[in-house]
């Protein structure tokens, strides 16, 4: 007999992490501009595994044995990288059947601060409802991370939290005590009637565009758009479904 | 020639308080549930002054000096103290003329993280409208502090930096680019229509309705019974308008 409802929680900010660490979680690290929508991306387009480093020293040392490295710190390419964090860089005629490493300014680092739960794994709106649809079937408790931005709130991290809970409540094996959880699904409620002009008002909208990297805000906020489900795995993502 | 608008920021956690503190702002501490709200209420009761200390033990040596000492943990009144965090312990009866001594889990503590800043004052529903009058003419840049619970999001403390946040930006005074802000205007919006109702699915409700303290809750919630600003200078909390 087993009636008992599974825990749902958001955490807000990496600097709240602490306060939402359950080794029997499965983690939702979720950085919709740019990280997490790039990696769904990269593995749509047929990326055979993703590294994720959480150092710029990691990613330089990979580089030098040859790998293919997507990197940025604030926006900018490093310099010895392939190309940065924009989806737009993962087309399939370059990284199709590829290994790559990847590290951004907080997306990498939460997947390593989340690395002890049950089961990591990669959210955005390009893979909402197949990640909604798993989620509902793996019978733990789940904890949604937003990487924030240098550990502050933010806003279309909150925004894609709240559209997965919902998700996740409906289902009815969830049930949540969390106000951060609380929170997202009245900002996903006012967000949703037009997520493009909501999400203007995000800073990380005006952060992008003052460094003219704002083309691929519209396409990170479209749902559904791949089926794949980034899961992290002996330090690699790889695609599930 | 000075057109230069004031910076507005909201932090949602202790735990983020690092990445908004600045010696300039002035910092309105916020926590509704109960600490904030019962310091409105016993400055407008007539208490000469209030001495908030972070430690039980602060709180203990206090009393054993004769003070009147208010002093909770986890919504439980400590042994030694007089009485706990309810606004209904501080009675004009029992308080005017007084001074009292002050620590509670989450709020007390925070007045002393923004020590620093350039001023420090206390915010509740209780006294929304002249503290928002009070700031606006203080021509410094303001950081609402939300003592949240235990270093989690709290959504009373949010919603009431939403409806202080509005009433600063309507004054032109003021500009953001803090998505805490943001959502908090957003979480307000909703829950202005009816706050009693909307606050029955905050956590802290729950928390304290177990523990049967939740008698304050729409007291707490009530706008402008005071226009008492609690300032905190030289270790204590006094009554400014």
């Amino acid at each position: 007999m087993k009636n008992e409802k599974l825990r749902l929680e958001t955490c807000l900010s990496p600097a709240l992490y602490s306060k939402h660490a359950h080794d029997d979680n499965i983690v939702v690290v979720v950085d919709i501009l740019r990280a997490t929508s790039s990696i769904c991306t990269a593995l749509h387009n047929g990326v055979k595994r993703i590294i994720p480093v959480s150092t710029v020293e990691e990613a330089r040392i990979k580089k030098e044995e040859g790998f293919i490295v997507a990197s940025e710190r604030d926006g900018y390419v490093l310099d010895f990288a392939d190309f940065g964090n924009s989806p737009f860089n993962f087309t399939a005629d370059k990284v199709c059947g590829k290994e790559i490493v990847y590290s951004t300014t907080n997306g990498t680092r939460c997947i390593h601060m989340a690395s002890h739960s049950k089961a990591v794994v990669i959210g955005s709106f390009l893979n909402l409802t197949a990640l909604a649809n798993w989620l509902i079937k793996q019978d733990a408790p789940v904890l949604i991370f937003c990487a924030s931005w240098k550990d502050r709130f933010s806003l279309e991290d909150t925004v894609f939290a709240g559209a997965l809970a919902e998700r996740l409540l409906q289902s009815g094996k969830f049930e949540t005590i969390c106000d951060a959880v609380t929170a997202s699904l009245d900002l996903w409620s006012l967000a949703q009637i037009d997520l493009n002009a909501y999400i203007q008002k995000a800073a990380q909208k005006g952060r992008l565009a003052a460094k003219g990297l704002d083309d691929c805000i519209e396409f990170c906020h479209q749902p559904d758009f791949t089926e794949v489900i980034p899961l992290f795995s002996d330090g690699e993502l790889i695609a599930v479904s």
